[in-house]
């Protein structure tokens, strides 16, 4: 990896209206632009009929970013087939439960298919041919934001048939007993007789071939990993842009990918984050999106793309771009791209708009990226390869997520609304946010589990019996654990656990629950400590919890609910772990968590709040790094505890008894003296 | 039919995770619950693969049953297929309008398909041999919730063409003109002509094809119940289960069957019912699904599903379980089986709960059960077989309620919303029931139509001459009749009469009309009796009556209508027609009943109402049963003007002058003294 | 053209439940109506089966029109296929993105389908030779409502392809780079391998076979023209009835065809137009809808269909179907005909209902045509072939519309609703419209452009350089010019224009601009003459205008944007461009219209308004007509200032000095005397 914080955009030779490749060129090098990325989604410009190829213009991109010392990162070009691909193999375009997909769009291929994967070999081969040698280029990204994208066809049910049978020791009663294939008459009692998939309405197989499909991404991408890296030189790495959900803006974990088994194949993790702007700009999805990437694989990460100016809604307020950029290397972050160079004149994504406008002339966009460039340059040493050292980390899983998807909680529900895992673990998530609290994020085999003070483990419908075991064993050493509703509901493959629930934790709890309802205005009756004694509203679903040894902290206020407990604490063995049985008010979790975060002695009363964000870190040199973020339109006052520094922004002194100015959407970054 | 109250659930001991066959017969017996239902949609189970049967975990179910003392109803599986008959033939899945169905989901097939019926006759057949002559089976349910699947495939069509050819006489002229197929140039002028009716926008056409498969679900019924009948012991009786329509719980008629018709195939009625519940719960759907199934058959009829728990939302108040039972058995039910007897671990139905949760240890659930069926066993001689004599009837039809789904009223408002046949019924049933007047459903051509003392017809779209006749002259010989807007507005095949409207009973009501148009928040003008004199709206459609002899009750409060009248009056003969000509609230549906039930001597001032609902009827002792039900959370006084008697659940003593005391849900049964 | 208003319905004599064709004509000649419209969509009647043809009862009616000295305007009937012929061909049948399209409605076909257009030409002759001598027939209606029908299938794409070698002179490069086809790989380096259109995701692309199928709709009814001509007496005239955008009634303009382009071909435009009623009838759709038609041809025209009642919720009220037709004359039409005749007794349009109600008896509806019909007879003389000058015109194009469909305004917002062209044009046009300032529509190339006082150019996304030139000569010649928003923003193939906005009209304007947001609730901060000083919402989109010489009318209220304009005043040359940044409430573009119109002398203070509508035009007398039209419920009352004239209506005098009373919804027509 380079030795400073690289700062860039998407550059795309290809659609550029006329030549002016000289110009973006000096307006990057003069913004402070160190580096570009080029290529993804430009196959049918590398190749633009079969087998013949022109790397002429993205050479002519790379001698002249080698010329003004920018760095390059190439990506292969495969999550866009060229038109003459998807002619001659149809096969190539996925089939999906809704029929094959046309060409057109990007990702709408089968990743599984021969004929597709052959091209894409070759058109990598000859990337790496025609670029791995030139100087200009840093590294490699692999495809883009890499999905299965709902592929169901002949092909991928064949390999998922061969799949069942290894996962089963091609044992058919096993198969229809772990799935549960008797309901509706779905059993399979021959490998022949597998139904099509896209017909099937049994979740327990439904996850299963979703969870068989993002290892295919896995494998797409280690696949892609091999090729490239017989070229590689070794300063160059490879990464790859996880993408999130997408709801409208950044939502929550895709569903579609397993992050961690792709960490595997790449040097270093990328990320894709969009976040809502102007008056709804809290830098929550930021965080979210650099504590993922950098929990992938638990270091330094780069933002491979990100918002200049996006919808025409998210135009930034003045600061609020700035604000962003330091908000990604505040998480972790030591690059960050936006995306693209230039507003795009034609084709879906004209209106989502890049550094330079439609005019592409200076503008505001512009100028505010060039100060933070100068900004950069000058602070690189200090900022960059941030480490962190948190003490609260969220267990999350794949299984969980698409589990419920397919049994979303309020179904039917005269309530607020459905809502599934990614709904739950935000609405936690942006509370400890909101008070500053730094946290990792872990998956139930991570080595790392028993490193943190406090696992909060949040409608973790999947729980395999090695993970509840360990948990429990985690708290029971001392640990503290906050787990919510519908964890440990089900195993592996979706099967609701039948000996009671939460299944492998009742202990650990000291309560139990066989019941569950809706809330239809039910509230909560506080201890007033931990919950608030009234006034409190229960949102959605709700689970009767029946305490054992458990304190209860909170229960229904509900004629036929109230000998039911709602929020329970338990000590056992030396830890405590927390339970939150019911979808409620963000009043009801921001004080639960502050409650939870002062018994662990990870939260300190009057401490910094949102909308002053506070990220901390140490730097190369040793020290402590803390930035001030001002998530608001208000100019902000900090009370300052800690120890002497230096602003590094304006290079002004700044220690205890001197309060902290932060302007409307400021930042501040106090480097402070002596190592920590 | 046994000659006691049954009582039990669904069991499936092919979803059991594990074996507890003992654990649950013994659960079982506990409760009290002396009938189960099995082997609905479990071919897969019974035939795992092509001819390879076995039913030898059926068999155990049974063995176990018999040694306990409890009876089983056997279902035929076929609403389910395996998938290596999908596979094998996949001509039997459904081709619908919207393409071929895939498999997985149940009622997918193509009931008409050969190979299908083939195979279904097989297992049918299998089944029986394997179970007729057990001694724990008393009945046997027909396939289940069979419809016709929107199956609109070659084969379907073929078998409509020789439809169309017989009801017109091989005349093409009779049918272009019959169904009005000049219009948009759809006319069709050689047999071998006719188009794909998954195309068709000719309402007429369609109808006649939905009469048409309505009739291949009876056929398909008869079909089955012949095989049946080859093995059936004489103590065995035949069943099959109507599903009314599903909104998010049983709403209105299903408009895909011709529920009379598959009432003259089985030996006793037996219907589906899910309802509302919580705060929600009305006992509405319950009354309104036991009056059709009675009415079948004109006898006791079977609830061979309702929910124990069902939805998270839909979970039990306490009392609510047994107010429920009672309610249906209050209606004349001589069962209530509850889906299912275990929370199912996976597939869709996962959260659709049992009498035994997922972890499958007695609840609360199963404790009420548990009461239930004690005090079923105590008063069973006092309860079954309870006979009703009602006064009022419904006429309701099935080409009426497939008319105004394809004409729905309010289309293109900004009305409320559009309403359509269950909503026009529902809205007069619901008000009927919250008065405790008991009714009864009648076809337009039951024999039984004249018996009543008061008809309600209630938006009958389509009503042919032979039926306007026979009303119009019930009305003549002194009977009562209602009938609302929409009615008797099309011939058979939904033309429109062109001869005015209502067509065939404007002497009946003495008005008529040829407009119609939309309320934009239009009023009625009452006559202060029938209909309050101001401040009721109008919420929708409404026709623009002219009355001839007929008194106004109400007309229109609006500058563009108020020379017409909106609700009539009118005597013909010995008898008086009332006419409702517009959708409105429901308090002038409630008043105009009040007003006409009073007329009928059907209704007595400060009789009980909603929430408290009073059910009679005459018990085999020949002794007056009255069932009082409290629909709310809070207790209600019932101030009694009946003669002395027992209440049954108690054992005590009641009659007139003392007041019962009806607990909040709860239920009380009086058996007066004396034969009635 | 014949020398008379012409006043009438469509009737179908196919659709009649039984024989009344004296009893229809002798209603119809009674009721002065004297031109009927038939034989549109009745195909299957004209020829029952391939080959066989039976005009025998359209030549009845011909027949009893001509002894009844009614005139018959005869459709072809080709917008319907018979049933044999779909099933013959299927390939007829339109291939859609969503698939092929089912046979059963109307306007299914792939017009450009070779073996369709030979059975079209075919039953045109057939038609022409057994109508086209008939004395009764005075025009011929092609097709009905043509359009493209989303046809995308392989022989409308392979014309496409020949089309694009054309466009683009054989150059495959020019061909990628004016539609931008790089963008995710969808370049097109081979003739061959044009990819399926129905999956293609750019808008360049897919806007271009927009405007290639447009076209194919001007083609395919100038052939049928051709057809029509080889038998067209010189006394008859060509038609077609172009439709409008359909979106619950006819709203805006239809992107599918080129209205003007359609006028070349025919004699007399024609036009079908529906629009609310009751409450919400404001006579706006019916200006909107004549100014089209006249515009078309830059002479009078037909409304060929208008409804007499149309759906129930549209029943008129008293006086209201009087005040309709009036209006439709005010506007130029010469003809008025509704649909249809009597209402239909089956079909989907069952509850479309026409002068007859489904009783088919003289009704209201009839009553009030009738006294129309007398009126017209009286009148015809004064009223027929109104001409008007008028000194205001919208510019309008098809391109436009469309590039506003794939890219709507307020995509991704928070704001009041996504909105586009029709919209951005309707908001302006009904102010203009309640102002009681008439005017015309134009096109870009239009000759006619530099004739008018005021061009209003709402929201032209495309246009080309020639005419950007074109409209500042305009102004800078002396001419007013009011532009709004998104205005010049692409070019033909709807590729961002890369110079800045508005393209070729910044000095025009006296501004530009480069960023565009989402108002999020910003106010306008007025001037206080041409916009209100405060309280002005601005409702979506909002471009942030930068001026150069221009004016700042208002700017933005908003924290983030108040340093840019928001509408702009420009001297140019010897005229003034005024510009409107950014969707805004009703009330500033009112404002804005009347400070524009009083300073190019169109609008004089007290001048009449909605909702008394005023209408003029020279008649065939010389003299001038003035229309005064109530469309309210409520009596209005005028004040004239205006010669002394003759109402023609009541045959009384009128003048200054003396008020007008208008009855609610009434019409008063007064003829100055003395020449214009």
């Amino acid at each position: 990896m380079q030795n400073k914080l690289l700062y860039g955009a998407e550059y795309y030779i290809e659609y550029m209206p006329y030549d002016r490749l000289s110009e973006d060129i000096r307006l990057m090098k003069e913004a402070g632009i160190n580096c570009i990325r080029v290529g993804e989604s430009t196959w049918s410009s590398m190749e633009p009929q079969e087998g013949v190829f022109d790397f002429s213009e993205l050479r002519r991109v790379l001698d002249a970013c080698s010329e003004a010392g920018i760095s390059v990162i190439a990506a292969t070009p495969t999550y866009a087939i060229p038109g003459w691909l998807a002619q001659k193999y149809p096969d190539i375009l996925a089939e999906t439960s809704s029929g094959r997909l046309l060409y057109g769009k990007r990702q709408t291929m089968d990743i599984t298919n021969a004929d597709y994967l052959f091209y894409a070999e070759r058109i990598i081969r000859k990337l790496m041919e025609h670029t791995a040698g030139h100087p200009a280029v840093i590294g490699y990204q692999l495809d883009n934001e890499t999905g299965y994208y709902d592929a169901a066809g002949e092909h991928i049910q064949q390999l998922f048939t061969v799949h069942l049978r290894q996962e089963f020791h091609g044992d058919l009663n096993r198969l229809n007993q772990a799935l549960g294939l008797s309901y509706w008459s779905n059993r399979i009692d021959s490998w022949e007789n597998i139904p099509d998939l896209r017909g099937a309405v049994n979740e327990s197989l439904r996850a299963e071939f979703d969870a068989f499909r993002r290892a295919e991404v896995t494998r797409f991408l280690a696949m892609q990993a091999k090729i490239v890296r017989e070229y590689l030189r070794e300063d160059q790495f490879i990464t790859h842009n996880l993408s999130l959900f997408w709801n409208g803006d950044t939502y929550g974990f895709n569903p579609d990918v397993d992050e961690r088994e792709i960490g595997k194949i790449v040097d270093v993790c990328g990320i894709d984050i969009y976040h809502p702007a102007q008056d709804d700009l809290t830098g929550m999805e930021i965080a979210f999106g650099g504590d993922l990437a950098r929990s992938v694989k638990r270091k330094n990460y780069l933002v491979l793309e990100t918002q200049a100016q996006g919808f025409p809604g998210w135009l930034p307020y003045d600061g609020q771009l700035r604000l962003q950029a330091f908000s990604h290397f505040a998480s972790g972050a030591d690059m960050v791209e936006y995306w693209p160079w230039h507003s795009i004149h034609n084709g879906p994504e004209t209106f989502w708009k890049g550094v330079l406008g439609h005019d592409l002339k200076v503008n505001d966009t512009y100028r505010t990226v060039k100060q933070i460039g100068q900004e950069l340059s000058m602070l690189s040493g200090h900022l960059h390869h941030l480490k962190k050292k948190n003490r609260t980390a969220f267990v999350i899983c794949s299984r969980s997520r698409k589990g419920l998807d397919y049994f979303p909680m309020n179904i039917s529900a005269g309530e607020d609304k459905s809502i599934g895992y990614n709904d739950v673990l935000k609405k936690i998530y942006r509370q400890l946010y909101f008070l500053n609290v730094e946290c990792d994020f872990v998956w139930p085999d991570s080595e790392s589990l028993e490193e943190y003070d406090l696992l909060i483990v949040p409608a973790l419908y999947v729980a395999e019996d090695i993970f509840t075991k360990r948990l429990s064993d985690y708290v029971r050493k001392g640990g503290h654990l906050l787990g919510t509703f519908k964890t440990a509901f089900a195993d592996k493959y979706l099967k609701v656990y039948h000996d009671g629930h939460p299944h492998g934790l009742r202990d650990c709890f000291g309560m139990s629950y066989s019941n569950f309802t809706l809330s239809r205005g039910a509230a909560l009756l506080g201890n007033g400590t931990a919950v608030k004694k009234e006034g409190r509203r229960v949102t959605g679903f709700m689970e009767l919890l029946e305490p054992a040894d458990a304190q209860v902290l909170a229960s229904y206020d509900h004629p036929a609910w109230k000998k039911y407990a709602a929020v329970t604490e338990n000590v056992y063995g030396s830890g405590t772990a927390w339970y939150l049985g019911c979808d409620c008010e963000d009043g009801v979790i921001r004080d639960l968590l502050i409650y939870i975060l002062s018994a662990c002695g990870l939260y300190k009363e009057g401490q910094e709040e949102f909308p002053v964000i506070v990220r901390r870190g140490k730097n190369m040199l040793d020290k402590e790094i803390r930035y001030f973020l001002n998530f608001s339109g208000k100019e902000q006052r900090v009370h300052p505890d800690w120890q002497d520094g230096l602003e590094l922004l304006s290079q002004t002194r700044s220690g205890k008894g001197t309060d902290l100015l932060l302007p409307p959407w400021g930042v501040k970054i106090i480097e402070t003296d002596g190592n920590s």
